[in-house]
C-alpha cells in the first residue's frame, strides 16, 4: 500500500503563508516540475509562492507554466518566507548557493523519493517507492483536496515523465501510469510535454553525438563501447559542457554492449568519465576506484591533472578487467 | 465516450474455434503486440490460434511471448481456420503474400484504429479514437471477461507503448495511460518492454546515425536539416536498409528545425527520401509531388533511375520553395 501523506505536511500547507520552493543544483525535470507544480497550486489557493534556484532553468523546461518566474538567490535577498519546501532534494547542501537563504526560513519541509535523503528539515516525508517527487506532490495536492489546474497538471506530468525516462525506467509502476492518466484528465498534454522535453536538441549536441557514434570503439568482444570527446571537438562545433550530456546512454544502446563509457574534456579543464551498464556490471564500483560514484547502472568520476588519453587508458583497463573478472565468475 | 465493442466481434470470439491472426507487411509493435496478445488470450481460453506474417518478426520484438511461434505463409498452407483476425491492418492487401490464405478462411474480422481502413471483412470494428489497436484488443478482452495474463499484458503494453512513441505522440490520451496502468497491474513490466524496444540498436545503425548527424546540412536559416546516405557508407559499416530507419526523426530533433529530410540509397538501387516536419509544413504535399505520400508530419517518396545527388538537388529545392512560400504567407 502507498504510505499516506504525513499529517504535518498537510497542515503546514493548509496554513496560508509565503512559501519558498528551492530547486537542487543541476535541476532536472522532477525538481523543476514538482516545485513549479506545487508553487502554482499554492498560488491558486491564495498563497504567495516563489521558486528559486542556483542555476537558470534549462531550455527544454522553459515551456513549463511559471518557469519564467524562477528567481536566483540574489533576487530573494531581503525577502522573508514562512515555509521553505525542498522537493526531490537529497540534502540541504544540494541547493548550492541557495542554502544560506533556506537557513533563514523558520520551517523547512523536505519531500523526496531518494532513499539516500539525509532526512533534513523540520518536517520530512521520504517515500523511496515513489517513482518521482512529482507523484508525491500529486498525492499531496489530492490529500489537500485542491483542484488540479491544467498548469499544475502539466508541471507534475513533466516531473513524472522525465524521472521515469518517459515511462521506461524500472521505477515505472501502476501508480506512475495511473497518476499520469489522471494528470491528462486534468489537462496535461503528453505530446506537448514530450515534444518540448525529448524532441529538442541543440545543433552542437547533435554534432557531438554524431562524432561520438562515428568514432566509438567496440572492445571486449562487443560488450564494451567507449569514446573520447576532446575539447577541440567541443570547440569545433561551438559546444558547451551540457551538449555532451546524455551521449553515454546512446553508446549503451548498441546491441551486445554491457558497459558504455564516455571520456570527455570539460570547460573547467578536468576530464570527466561517464559510465553506463545494461544489466550485469556495477559501474559505481569502477567509478569509486577513481574517487567517483553513482549507481550500479550509471556512475561518473572526474580527473584533474591528467590528459584525456591518460584517463582513457586508465578507465578502459579498469572496465576490461571488470568484464573479464565477470566472465571468469560466470 | 468510448464506443462499445461490437457484439458481432464478441460473439465470434466467444465461439470456440481455430483462429488465424495475420500481421501487416513491415509489422510494427502494434501489429505484433496486439496479434500476439489476442492469440495468447484465445489459447488461454482453450482455442487454437496461429499468428502468421509475410516477414519475420523484427529482432526488437522477439522478446514477446509467442514471437517465436509466428509462422510464414508457406507454413500454414493446407491448414484450415474458422476465423481470420486482422488487427491494425488498413486493408486485406496490406498482408502481402498472406492474403491468398486469408481468402480461404470463412469469416474475416477487421479490428483497426486507422481512419483510412478500407472496411474489409465480414465483421469490422474501426475506432479512429483509439491510440493503438492494442487499446482496442484490451477493451475486447475485458468485454469478454477473460482474465489478462502477464503474457497477454506484455504484448498489449508493447503495442500501446510503441504506437504512442512511449506515450509521447499526439494520440496519447487518458485512456492510453489508464490502459497501460491496468496492464502493469496485470503483469506487464514497462522497463522490460522499454529496454527491449528502445534500448537496442545495431552497431551499423549507430554508425549510420553518427555519419548522418556529423554530415547533416543546415539550410533555410536553420529551419531545414538534410543529409544524404550513399550506399558506400552502408557498405563501409555493413549496414542493411533497416539500419537507416528512424534516422530522419533524429535530424528533426535539432533545435529550430521545421523540416528534416534524409536522402538515402537502398539495396534495390532506388533512392528513397524520408521527410519529417515539426509543426507547420505538410510534407506529404512535397512527397506527393514526387509520387510519394504519407502524413503531414511524416512522408516518403522513392526515385528510380536518378543518382543520389540528383534526387537531393530536386528535393532540397522543393523543400526550400515550400518553406519560403510559408514564410511569405506568414
Amino acid at each position: 500500500m502507498t504510505p499516506d501523506v504525513p499529517a504535518a505536511v498537510v497542515e503546514l500547507l493548509q496554513r496560508p503563508g509565503c512559501f519558498l520552493l528551492g530547486l537542487h543544483v543541476s535541476p532536472d525535470g522532477d525538481s523543476i516540475g514538482s516545485s513549479l507544480g506545487l508553487a502554482q497550486a499554492l498560488k491558486e489557493q491564495g498563497n504567495q509562492a516563489v521558486v528559486a534556484s542556483e542555476e537558470s532553468v534549462p531550455t527544454i523546461y522553459r515551456f513549463l507554466p511559471g518557469a519564467g518566474d524562477v528567481l536566483r538567490p540574489a533576487d530573494i535577498a531581503g525577502q522573508s518566507f514562512d515555509v521553505a519546501l525542498l522537493i526531490d532534494c537529497g540534502g540541504l547542501n544540494r541547493t548550492g548557493t541557495l542554502e544560506p537563504f533556506l537557513h533563514k526560513v523558520p520551517v523547512v519541509v523536505n519531500i523526496d523519493h531518494h532513499i539516500t535523503n539525509t532526512g533534513f528539515g523540520d518536517v520530512s516525508w521520504i517515500d523511496p517507492d515513489a517513482a518521482s517527487a512529482g507523484e508525491m506532490v500529486y498525492r499531496l495536492i489530492r490529500k489537500l483536496q485542491w483542484s488540479i489546474s491544467p498548469q499544475v497538471a502539466t508541471c507534475l506530468y513533466t516531473a513524472i515523465s522525465t524521472d521515469t525516462g518517459s515511462f521506461r525506467y524500472q521505477n515505472t509502476s501502476f501508480a506512475t501510469l495511473q497518476t499520469a492518466a489522471e494528470l491528462v484528465a486534468a489537462g496535461a498534454r503528453p505530446f506537448e510535454v514530450g515534444d518540448a522535453v525529448y524532441e529538442h536538441k541543440s545543433l552542437p549536441a547533435q554534432r557531438l553525438l554524431g562524432y561520438t557514434l562515428a568514432n566509438m570503439v567496440m572492445a571486449a568482444g562487443g560488450k564494451f563501447s567507449y569514446a573520447c570527446l576532446p575539447w577541440n571537438v567541443y570547440e569545433k562545433y561551438g559546444a558547451k559542457d551540457e551538449d555532451g550530456e546524455g551521449i553515454v546512454s546512446e553508446l549503451r544502446k548498441t546491441d551486445g554492449v554491457e558497459v558504455a563509457v564516455l571520456v570527455h574534456d570539460t570547460s573547467s579543464g578536468a576530464v570527466k568519465v561517464s559510465f553506463r551498464s545494461r544489466a550485469e556490471v556495477d559501474v559505481s564500483r569502477i567509478a569509486s576506484r577513481f574517487g567517483g560514484g553513482g549507481h550500479a547502472r550509471a556512475a561518473a568520476c572526474t580527473f584533474s591533472g591528467k590528459s584525456l588519453d591518460e584517463v582513457r587508458d586508465l578507465v578502459v583497463a579498469a572496465v576490461e578487467e571488470e568484464l573479464s573478472r565477470q566472465n571468469r565468475a560466470e
